[in-house]
């Protein structure tokens, strides 16, 4: 299982982009029409054995927060080291996309990029331990 | 930047599941506080050198929808196929975490699991192409 990046993270005094590489300008098409975009990055700083073989974290580094499994959090830490975010897209310049805010680091890999199509903005009764 | 499957979804007469697997056991300290948990899948039908190269879709395969880049959509057709979905969290037996509702296939390879935050649901100024 093999990912390939499609573009990276650049962080500027002007604002953010996803830079996607020119092989999959084909790809965006209609990317317009969207308000969001979802965000696969590869988080390279945490792609080393020792940190995909962490399993249990406190959240947000709080240590007054429980120890919890990576899977019950958005720990950047995890064996897949995948992050995921909803970012706004706020204009669109060929193959640079201005996002909204993100943690990203500059350089970070974009492995994937879906539409935001809001079908979670229904689930208005989720429900979520106390430490979020 | 590889990845390795973390558990894999079992559908059954009964409801739909996935197993995680028993070395990724402590990973999910906590999920049961959760309602809602987001899904990272390894598309693996659509994991062939032909169906990654493919760009541009008619979304949800209807032709009278207009021909769109893969990343303005869901399309489970992309230079990185993983799916993402969230599913509600019905029960945790050990491993076996059933789900509510999704479109994955039995034995499709599980590669991530987060929490859900809700992040997402503030987000009611959305905008939308009109095929969707």
């Amino acid at each position: 299982m093999e990912l390939t990046a499609i573009g990276h993270i650049e962080r500027t005094e002007n604002g953010n982009y996803i830079v996607v590489d020119e092989r999959y300008a084909e790809g965006l098409l209609g990317i317009e029409g969207f308000s969001h975009i979802v965000v696969m990055y590869w988080l390279d700083k945490n792609d080393t054995p020792e940190k995909r073989a962490i399993l249990q974290v406190h959240p947000r580094r709080d240590m007054q927060n429980p120890l919890t499994g990576v899977f019950a959090t958005r720990s950047p830490v995890r064996p897949n080291p995948i992050g995921l975010a909803t970012c706004e897209l706020l204009s669109i310049d060929g193959l640079r996309l201005q996002i909204g805010a993100t943690d990203a680091f500059d350089g970070t890999p974009v492995v994937d990029i879906k539409c935001y199509t809001g079908e979670d903005a229904a689930r208005g009764k989720a429900r979520y331990p106390g430490w979020l």
